[in-house]
């Protein structure tokens, strides 16, 4: 590990939680090079739903490359990306109603929200932007203004602006629906609010903390949105691609959101895919008004395309939100282990926690998980949820795996944590 | 054609210049599905700098993907990912007297350009960067911001604020020295230029029509930017990876730049991958400050591996330059089918072009070029450079067949262009 | 009234509401040309707390011209000044325990409040502001960006920056208590809000419709900002000077702001004069880093000494505070000749006025007065408060004759709307 | 003075170089408490043209103030207002061929730049403003984002944006013409500069070290603004009224700006006063789009008009120019006594300099200036200049006076450096 060490910039995060040198990967597990077997519940931060090395999609991937099909294209017409748009037509927006046309804005979410973000403000002539306390949308400047946490923002070292931030769902705990804020404030031309170009939003906040907005409350603001001619963006890049339970995130509530990005599970298999999906009357861009190299990654579109064979029928999605299920009850019963009102369950889908109080216990059972060669990862702005993102291909006997070492785990934080307060130590480095 | 029609946003450009549905691609080749064979002369935009589908990359791409190696693992260690960093020191930085650090920002140019402004501001506690006219940095608001082109800033429908533009060298073309401007600017508490944390530029602008950087203005720069402690960012993500003669294209100034931004050809494949390169004392990064779901694309660490091979030893570097002067005589022969005056050749390296006047004659040669199944692409903000930026790897006799097709489609768009003239009919529609 | 039509901008808005010359003026009566004496209820939008010509005050600023005494001495030290600061410290500062320093932004209210919002982003280090819905600050960038009014904010034409709108005591009118949302918000590292450098409000919001901050909410606020270490600047341009029944009008709560901002009424006789008080420890300005040619504008000074009499002792505050109760019975006796409901008496001390349905009956009432010279305005973002703003010096029968007046005004202007109710007539103009 | 120090913010500067309590003004001086009588040269900083307490322009506001004339009246129309609009049509515009109508934005020169600032960005539909190395426009956000003083900038404690800050005429001093830089960028769709809203300059950069715009330049730029269709602003206000030795300092150049703001010396007397003057098709404000509590400070438009008086013939301006040049000898006979290269004169009119090396002697000669009586300036982002802006009504023999007292000054500051250079002591503090 010297070379990361001695290499590698300090920024570097996730193998400071888990130091060790992985090599292998398949389904939901990773496999380090002392041959040591990690059973994954955080999926590539959801870019891994179907599992690490799936072998359909692998198959098309391997298969694409054995002839010298084009790799790299920009944004020029191959038949790779052909498919793709055909399969995505037939499978996801056909039947789901939608005919929003497909942008490739770079291969990560930030390109995609950056360009959601762009086209919104050129359509309505306006710079403003709702966005949502605990949301986030990205690294780069522009998705950065829209993203909540105050360390990411921080690091941006200029002033982010040309957004208004709004509460959440529930984000007062007091059942004051948050969306009479938002409607007083445009409603009054004294509030201080310019007119926004978009609201955007995610249904599910996959790192604020799996906090969930509504049916009820995505309908209002759905409405509020067209009303107002207000140009609504769901970013769909984590709670996307079948995470909750349907394809896109916001399909139970029946809103049709004019703008849609997905990354992450796109591709399926990990490789480096966006779009951002616009309603056809928005698709005003000037051609390469927004461009990237990276643009036309065609392995990607043929892993893509492959993957979508999982959503011709409902299997797969049932599949999901019977997983949902058994995620919920396990979590539940981890909750339990706690004093009443000390843990709660949050998320939807399979993207759930169990919520803890701020800053530490999370993180020591995240610890001591890895100990138990389990991935699991914090969320929210103190790190107080303890979040499952496993493969949406999780088996049950895995996800009875999964539990138990959690169980183990969180009793050994709080275990942890009643010693140190009896004995008076410091507080163990959490960070 | 039909399927991108009806789904792909208008936001698509290359496909409108060059109309076909692509299929295969070998070395400096691309075949549509009809079996036409063109001879790429852009090269993915600098991002297949080894050609299309080479067999040694894609050999180790393959084996690879033979086995469950772990594809996408977000900044966690990976064996690939170590492979990578130890061959980047051993062949590339050691060499080079450099010790940076190197951050894996995202796959894409943009993310790479974000995390240098950030870094610079973090470090310095200043907001303003310094850049250039005719600069091109990338898409997002941050990068967006300190690149030159109107018609892609004017995307952002929002301000772009935080820089200062500086007139590039030689900018106005009367033997001014322009670093004299930066200079006095610097050096008057008057001027209203903040202290920049940071001076971001390409050597050679790839985009803004191929300007080139002299040596003795590099050097002035960098003595400027020590002088005032100002970070000194080069982004050589379209001249870096070795398009201009040596790996980095500041080798030849002896200049060492605080930070240093790569991607397009690094990963050799056209796989998406892109590097910050740090200064070590300048890494000051809080872990997780900056992230992204894709820093960790172990096929794209494992090509990029590959890849460096070819800098075990001066060879390949070699015959790059060898290879540019044949491009600076080829094209100088197209410049003098001008008049004296109408056509200079300009750029380095194999990043070269013939500048024509604005507006015009140079679309037409490329759409001539078309014709002849040559993919050529215009440069600069009234797109008036013929720009070649072909496979490093691309053969003499290759070039022979694009000098003699470009000779046939210069001549015939200067015939067009006369034909006009003569019978007074409107100007043909280049956009 | 040619010469104001083909000379004047199309800025000017009073005179288009009181179409007439005004020439003479003295307490609470404006004169025009042709004789006509107007019960003036605006008072110089609270510039005139002492109504015009007051005597006193005026024989000071006629004494001081006799002689060749300095008018206008930039911020060098003068006899009037010293006279000015002397006097306000120990009429107003030491009797309520403050030991604020006097800072001269510039004669005119937002210059103070630029003042304030720089001093208290350099004590802190930090750019947000945090500011109130249906708050007025003034016009120039800085101020007009913590101003509420759409259409005011609008004419800056670049968007407004580095502020976060929180909602006014009451805003929703549901009782919950808004100080809730400003604490969540400080207190959730993921809520987007950066920790603010200063909170600025008015505790009677003059312009944004009389809407009043209660002593309690005002106490949580100023404790929530020592708490985080945020600086309190209360803007007393218009409730400030005696308009509430005590000079600042926060001493009733008990809170002592670190930044207040005075102008309007300070010089006494409508002279343009501001300051902006300063808590000691946070006068840390570098000499001369904020000017203004006007700074020391010496008869202001005079008028201003001269109007610090009225507070030496309580007398005047005591009559200020019982006229005020008999201006909230005239106010309630309007509002009872409405439907409950419709009309609702807000504001405090000397600056209340009756709430009616947004749009239109307000500003027929406004209209209606002044065809019974009475000049009353409207206030609201929607205009649908009549605002009283008398001199404080009014008398009682002026009073008596006001609500008289008021009075038919109102059952006049409700008669025409229920006309045009009955007849179906399109809506009167009443920009 | 313990008043000052104990109860005046530390903002307070020109007090600090002189050291005394003023009390009594006339003409071209200044007397303290103590009886001391200062030759006046800084003249308010150019708001006293006329010098202190001109008997015809006082009498004007003795008079007015004789009876209950309306002193404060906002935007309302008053017999004053309409004196002076009248007058100032009459006496200033007409005769210069000028049909700019008059919007009052507020008494102070900051309020009538920000207005100006406004009304170009509302006319265009643009944000950006083209300004000047080492201009100087106000103090407010908008007026100090055209401003070049590093320091002045700084105390925003915000970046200041939509500006682009170009190099002022002979900024290099090596006879570049300045406007070819400002010509490339516009003619350059890559230059990063967005077609700006307006372009904002004084014809002498007062503040900013008396550098003068010559004839030709500003009428290159006069044309330039017109062939893009920028909105070109003259800020008037130090060098306006006169103080060139023409009422607006334009007029040699034959230029016509389409916004020029004027204030300091309009009112005449030193009361605060400011108008922005815009070309009627440009009038596009909606009433009260922009507003202000001391827009119609009457007392202010009585000498205003009183002022005017001057301005009936050509004497007086004569009178301007015949003295202008004795400054220019006496200058140049001070610059003499400095080596060739060490000392320059700079500026044009009645606000002229001599240049000295940065940072130090212009400080000393102003301070044995003041022990010797004399109240002068320097200028110049590192105080570099002497700047002599003396009432334009000072007498020949006046002149004299000041010059020979001048010449002892700098005679003594030069022997005192030559001194602590032999010495070798520290240099003596001049901030």
């Amino acid at each position: 590990m010297d070379t990361f060490t001695r290499l590698e910039s300090e920024v570097r995060s996730y193998c400071r939680s888990w130091p060790t040198v992985f090599s292998q990967a398949r389904g939901s597990w990773l496999i380090d090079e002392a041959g040591t077997e990690y059973l994954d519940l955080f999926a590539g931060a959801g870019a891994l739903n179907y599992g690490h090395n799936d072998p359909d999609i692998k198959a098309a991937l391997v298969d694409y490359l054995a002839t010298d099909n084009v790799i790299h294209s920009l944004d020029m017409h191959t038949v790779a990306k052909r498919d793709f748009l055909d399969t995505f037509e037939q499978v996801i927006l056909r039947p789901r109603g939608m005919n929003h046309r497909v942008m490739f804005p770079g291969p990560t979410g930030t390109n995609a929200v950056e360009a959601a973000l762009k086209l919104a403000r050129k359509v309505t002539g306006r710079t403003n932007v709702v966005c949502f306390t605990n949301a986030f949308h990205g690294m780069t400047l522009g998705a950065l203004a829209v993203t909540g946490d105050s360390m990411k923002r921080g690091g941006a070292n200029v002033p982010l602006s040309h957004t208004h931030r709004m509460p959440f769902d529930d984000y007062f705990r007091t059942g004051v629906d948050t969306i009479d804020y938002l409607e007083a404030y445009l409603a009054d031309a004294g509030s201080g609010m310019a007119l926004p170009a978009a609201v955007i939003l995610e249904t599910v906040q996959g790192e604020g903390g799996l906090r969930v907005a509504s049916d009820a409350w995505l309908q209002r603001l759905s409405a509020l949105c067209r009303e107002h001619g207000i140009i609504l963006i769901v970013d769909d890049i984590q709670a996307g691609c079948g995470r909750t339970g349907t394809f896109f995130s916001f399909e139970p509530s029946g809103i049709v959101p004019d703008i849609v990005t997905l990354s992450k599970s796109l591709s399926g298999l990990g490789l480096p895919m966006a779009v951002t999906l616009i309603r056809p009357d928005l698709d005003v861009w000037e051609p390469g008004e927004h461009n990237g190299t990276f643009r036309g990654f065609n392995p990607a579109f043929v892993t893509a395309t492959a993957a979508l064979e999982r959503w011709r029928d409902g299997a797969f999605a049932s599949e999901v939100r019977r997983k949902a299920d058994l995620i919920t009850t396990g979590l539940q019963r981890l909750a339990d282990r706690l004093p009443e009102g000390e843990a709660n369950v949050v998320g939807r889908g399979m993207m759930q926690g169990v919520e803890l109080e701020p800053g530490g216990l999370a993180a020591q059972v995240a610890a001591q998980a890895f100990e138990r060669q389990v991935l699991v990862e914090t969320a929210g702005a103190a790190d107080q949820v303890v979040k499952l993102l496993p493969p949406l291909t999780i088996s049950d006997a895995e996800l009875a795996t999964a539990f138990e070492r959690l169980t183990e785990s969180l009793d050994a934080a709080i275990a942890d944590r009643d010693d140190l307060a009896l004995t008076g130590m410091p507080e163990l480095q959490t960070a």
